[in-house]
């Protein structure tokens, strides 16, 4: 093993080699590394995605053995990109600002080698660490965030604190880490937060689509005008997903679901094209809370956002010539077809 | 408080102001008022839909304040509605007719003031109640009904009695309470109920949107013919909003379960359209079973049924000058945008 | 009763007439034979499958009275096809070779009368003896197959042996049963099997339709592609229907969930289309895992499965001049209408 | 089949034959007759014990073939007994008292022949017309009652009505169908009823053994005690068992629970020296609601009860030199022992 | 309402009367005073335990009506003693310290007024405010403590920490808020701590019973051994209940379940015993975790061990002539009986 | 890691060292080693205990870092005794002969290096290879049994086969492994098995304690005896602890549940004295069917068999007068104290 867990045994990321952060030699290669950030201490309402880390590791019903061939863009991201998991940050879950802190150093270490780090949540809060270590490795203001979520996080304060899954948008843009007018965020929907925040928002020039939107415009054609947005002036893209962008009905096991969401296809889809087309440099999934979950579905889905991101990022790391498409029929061009 | 409950503690709607039935005064300006009708006695399979009422008001991860600003419509429905809530009649479960007697005094009630009554069950057997308490005040024949279902809720009879929830859509038109041919029937699908109940229903001119044919045509253009046929010749709508014509597989609290239904986002959809192009006098939402939910989507969603139908009703009835377009950016128009 | 169930009481398919196999003369003139396969000894992860049988013919809020009327189609398919049903073969977990041996028997002792064989699983294991029963009846090599599955299936081995339900589609063709280039698959997605598997795939000639694929040319389009294939020199159809083809999110009872899958609507609209268009001779619905399943919600689709192919096959065999077409207004030209 | 289901397929008591309550023919001879009372019409709280009779009628693990061995007392009930089930007698949750009325006429069919009535229930609300009936048959005044119970069920009323579960026994008493004074309470707990309600149980002289004293002087001197009472001046016994009496830890499917319950082995040894003891002419098993169960062991309690009870019964009615006393060692005195 | 409620709807424990914490007026005169602590941020496991108070507040199925008479008893704690709820305390998960301090301050407001403070769960961190702030009132180190658990909770930091659910016993004995020899620990077992923290709680003097021990001797024997310690030379007795003593089987909602332990019987005898026969100065009760529950067995025995609590309390405070043995026969001594 | 898993990730029970079966010198030194027996292909009912092992393994609120210090005992058994794991067997389900010798070889490997075999089941099937190893190590016919289990498993066949969950013990008396009158079942209760194979049973000479002779002697007083039997001419004694010993109420989690069992307190003090007094070769624990858990009860209550004999192996290791006594104070004889 090696790779530490704060809760239960250690195991890595569908069986990939474990890695540990202070032994830069073992993930020396690796294109993406997993961190687990087992908290849930800024949730606001329903607990458990402490248990996040765990369950996105191990639902499957394939052995773990570190190879998933993707069927249909025709490559082995695990393999392809020689992906590593760390392993948990030990993240108390009554010390918030202690957890932030050691999750961002651990986030920052593995930036600093180039890797893309795939920092599995965990409550929301953690998209302040995440990105911020991604955006001062990146250079801060040089990183748009593509954000699937079905509330905009960009509360002024939680509970009368700085920090908490309602408002790390807001210390991103506010820190300067990332700009708010290439901050996109897709999927919002229901009542919350109310006019002052929006108003900030705005002030920001964020773009955010809420579900309505979406619907008439169709997810593909708002995805095409975000994309442009984050490609504009910026040298890459971090990825945050919080699996209640998807209707609960589909993804119960969260803690704050908000009815109306997409489809999982409608995700896994999206995903797959940001990481296809998109320079991502980190990416961080969010709010799975096993507790709340019904025979696995949530952190089967929450499984397979870290497969579909990054099999696109192994497609878009390919020649041109050697992509498949993925909407090309599955057997076509094979040997013998 | 002064809310009574008829099981488990006193509580209103995501906490608007209380207020009690035998004095008018708590519910004088209120442009809608709730009512808890808990009973589950009318349901021919799974029971449970008699905590339907406590599971809908108080299933929400926000704070209880009576507040819900709405982000797609940029109004609060609450505040704008002064919305209240009576709490819940008594309806034993074993006393089907006492039960429907008494709940048909408290909407009347409630209409008799010319506020919506907002009618949270239980089974659909309330339905025959409480469209009869509106049309009773709007005029007998007057009101037309949207009814979405699985169901048709057309029987003649159940377990040999006039009353339960397979047959109030037969009572009310047969008592003239509403017009056979003002009877909008969206969502049906499935083996029930047999030639006969159909014919029945084709004689009063019925309009029943089978799922086939909404999957061929599409649900907004369904809805604009039902739409149109309501506001023929009618003064007011009642809406009447079974859970079960979401897919069980979103909804899955709920009694009689159909597979083949909408999609949470489609009833969200259509519900607010009701409520902003229809002159809505009263409506109920029925049928979630808490005991057969699943990390409580069903009771989220049929919250979000309620909100969603307020915010069209508040919509409706700002000046067109003042109605945002649910469709538009989120954060356009707004200050510093 | 008559019929024998392996596990639980004797039960028939929403009290179809029980029939027994070693009795002709119960299940002459039948049109349609229910035959229980419960064996859940080839599944490679969550088992619970031996139960499906029993869920998929009493998971019903209706009379168990062998009466279904069918809405959008304006008949009644057990009636009208005269359906029975006999029991359980009797398929010990840990004998998977003589569990096949077993049911492949009694398949073929039903198509023999000319009957349809319709056969709940039960693991996906099954198909191997469902559709060589069938095939062996009408002929090697003249049945075309229509495989609704988020898997392939075509596995070489499982756990070492050739049996399992990750192999039965390459037994059933390299067998010669049934011919790989009129092996119709609909709904893959996820991260099986790998080249070597698909490789071998392309050069049987098999056409498999991803999600990928099926999401940019809709459904309906790969349909009516496979339909083609399907009727081309081939004499009848086997329909294996795998419940893991819909969402798991929406079917969670079931063993090898792969997210990203059909809605409800989706598979229930191309079951009926299936045995509406194609000369149906056989089919089977497996891998509904009832320890899994949540409110009954996959079991109730899994009946409805078998309904929609049911009322499929009746529609087909009425007169063209007796068929409603599913789509039409569901009132309309019925008397009085 | 023959007998008929309220809810679900028609099924009987583990696969004892099946009988038709208006054709005497079928149950000649039988010496304990199950009837089903799906019935939760009457439940002042959780409902869901409509599903009770088809639980407990079909939970277990062993074949359903009206075989059960006892090994504790060597005798097989079922057999012996020539148990026969006449299936459900249909109870509309809406209609108390003429769903009474049916049950009465249907138990007193059964104990008209001689016939012990075993009544699955359904709320406690038919113990009113299950004990009614049998006192009619015996005399009334002359049947003793044993209740298993953590709540007296001595309301005067419930919600305004003179029947519900938690007022039977008052009802009984009041009618003179059964004395107070040889009404035997057993495992009584809580915080209900009051002051005024136990002035008039003690007026009535009944004896009830609350938790506490339970606790004091051990169960079974409790019983050896509540037995004398029983046998004295009366000519049989009615044993009413709810379930909740058993910890709701233990047996958590049932409506209203009550900590601090007997444990499930407290219960089945009581229940056996009832049967083995007493003179039982009629009893019923009420309370077990599935929704709330969890892996059936509510359900399966409730089957054991039935069969315990049968059991002690049918040891009863052997000659003294071939009861088998069911502490001693299982082997002993068997051929080869 | 009146009283503040961190996640759901405002209520108070069984109806009681709201109080507000900041207005001694709204609990003059009452004996015992609830206190809402929704914290789970001290959770070395599974969390969920914010969602306890409001779980223990409402787990019931008779009426909230603020009255609870007691059987064995034969008094209504809630009446006698006026008991009142001031809601929640705002707890943020995140901030341990803080909250800790929040809780203090409002346990010691309310104990400075006499009454007894009753301060529901949440994880065990609280138990360090709670016993502060009632030593702190009647005297440090003048106050024993009765510690029912499974654990000891006297760790010495967690997660790097000296703030946590395992932790809270050192710190209040090494704060000298109460005395190491007056800290009785009853149920515990398992595999926790270690030789060293056992070394250092012998060195304090607490006498800690594991369940071995209790099994051999019996608990009425233990419990008056420590009823005895805990009396001398002490001047009042603080409770704490972790529902994690009562065996997982029978208990499932909480966090860290360790089988082998209490009955609920035990548990609810033990700690009206406590209440009956020793100076209660404050309790609280803690872990239970909703999330984890089924059908609410843990929050119902939650709710009913405070019940317990207040209805010794309330036997302890009447004459000795007015006080019934609880071992009595229930009906004994009523009028007419 | 090293150890295999068959289903899951790889995991070694409560974080001791991962060993390999094919290479010795990995389990070389170790006192006990930890086998897992993934197999469910021999229930006859309800099946998931293939996810056994994994659940044994892995359910646990402590640190997975092979540390354990058993509280009542004072010792540590996973250090003390030197406890690895090889991981899991692979044993398909539909293969129920192949998986068996797979099994009794994995366990007589393992038996041969004189370490004591501790077998993770799976279902009951298991207990034949498990127990015929380790005979034919120590000796065939010197080897008593001690089996906890609601049933006696001594089945002739099952489903027609020799092998299943309900036929090992009749094997392994047959195969002349062990001797039937040094076959010690502790716990039998219900209905099963008939006339006949009671008979069998005599004639082998078993003694097996029926519930009811429990309850009346005690379980101590039939463990003395039992306990001497055992040791009466033999040279070791093989535990194998069917966890449906337990009442299901409290372990859910099995697949053939009997109610009326033992507390979970009665199995874990059972299970340690057999360890304590009995010279344990090997042993086995089964049934546990993480799909039917609640909240993981049964899984917890497994892993702490597991943990109870392996501390009591120790204990027995020392030197008497290192022994600490289980039932004395928990603090006494501490430095300190």
């Amino acid at each position: 093993m090696g790779a530490d867990a704060m809760y239960g045994p250690a195991v890595t990321f569908l069986g990939v080699p474990a890695a540990r952060l202070e032994d830069p030699a073992t993930y020396a290669g690796a294109a993406a590394v997993v961190v687990g950030a087992p908290f849930d201490g800024g949730t606001s309402h329903r607990p458990g995605c402490r248990f996040g880390p765990a369950a996105i590791r191990t639902t499957d019903y394939l052995p773990h053995d570190g190879r998933r061939p993707h069927l249909a863009l025709g490559l082995d991201p695990l393999a392809e990109l020689s992906v590593v998991d760390v392993g948990d940050v030990t993240m108390p879950p009554g010390d918030i600002e202690g957890s932030l802190e050691a999750l961002q150093r651990a986030v920052g270490t593995v930036a600093a080698t180039g890797a893309m780090p795939v920092v599995l949540g965990g409550d929301h809060t953690i998209a302040l660490p995440d990105a911020t270590a991604v955006a001062d490795h990146v250079g801060r203001g040089r990183v748009s965030v593509v954000h699937f979520d079905a509330h905009a996080d960009t509360g002024d304060t939680q509970f009368g604190s700085l920090y908490g899954h309602g408002t790390p948008m807001r210390r991103l843009i506010e820190s300067g880490a990332v700009r708010g007018d290439r901050f996109l965020q897709i999927g919002l929907r229901g009542y919350w937060p109310g006019p002052e925040t929006l108003d900030w928002m705005a002030a920001q020039h964020m773009r955010s689509y809420e579900m309505t939107e979406i619907g008439r415009r169709g997810l593909d054609a708002c995805l095409d005008e975000a994309f442009a947005i984050a490609l504009d002036d910026c040298d890459a893209v971090f990825l945050s997903v919080d699996v209640d962008v998807v209707d609960p009905g589909l993804a119960p096991g969260t803690g704050t679901p908000e009815p109306g969401g997409f489809s999982t296809r409608e995700l896994l889809d999206a995903v797959r094209r940001v990481a296809m087309e998109l320079p991502l440099a980190g990416m961080d999934v969010v709010e799975v809370s096993p507790p709340y979950d019904s025979a696995e579905v949530t952190a089967y889905l929450a499984n397979r956002v870290v497969l579909e991101a990054l099999a696109g990022v192994a497609w878009r790391r390919r020649r041109p010539a050697d992509r498949r498409s993925p909407e090309s029929p599955l057997l076509q061009d094979r040997p013998g077809a």
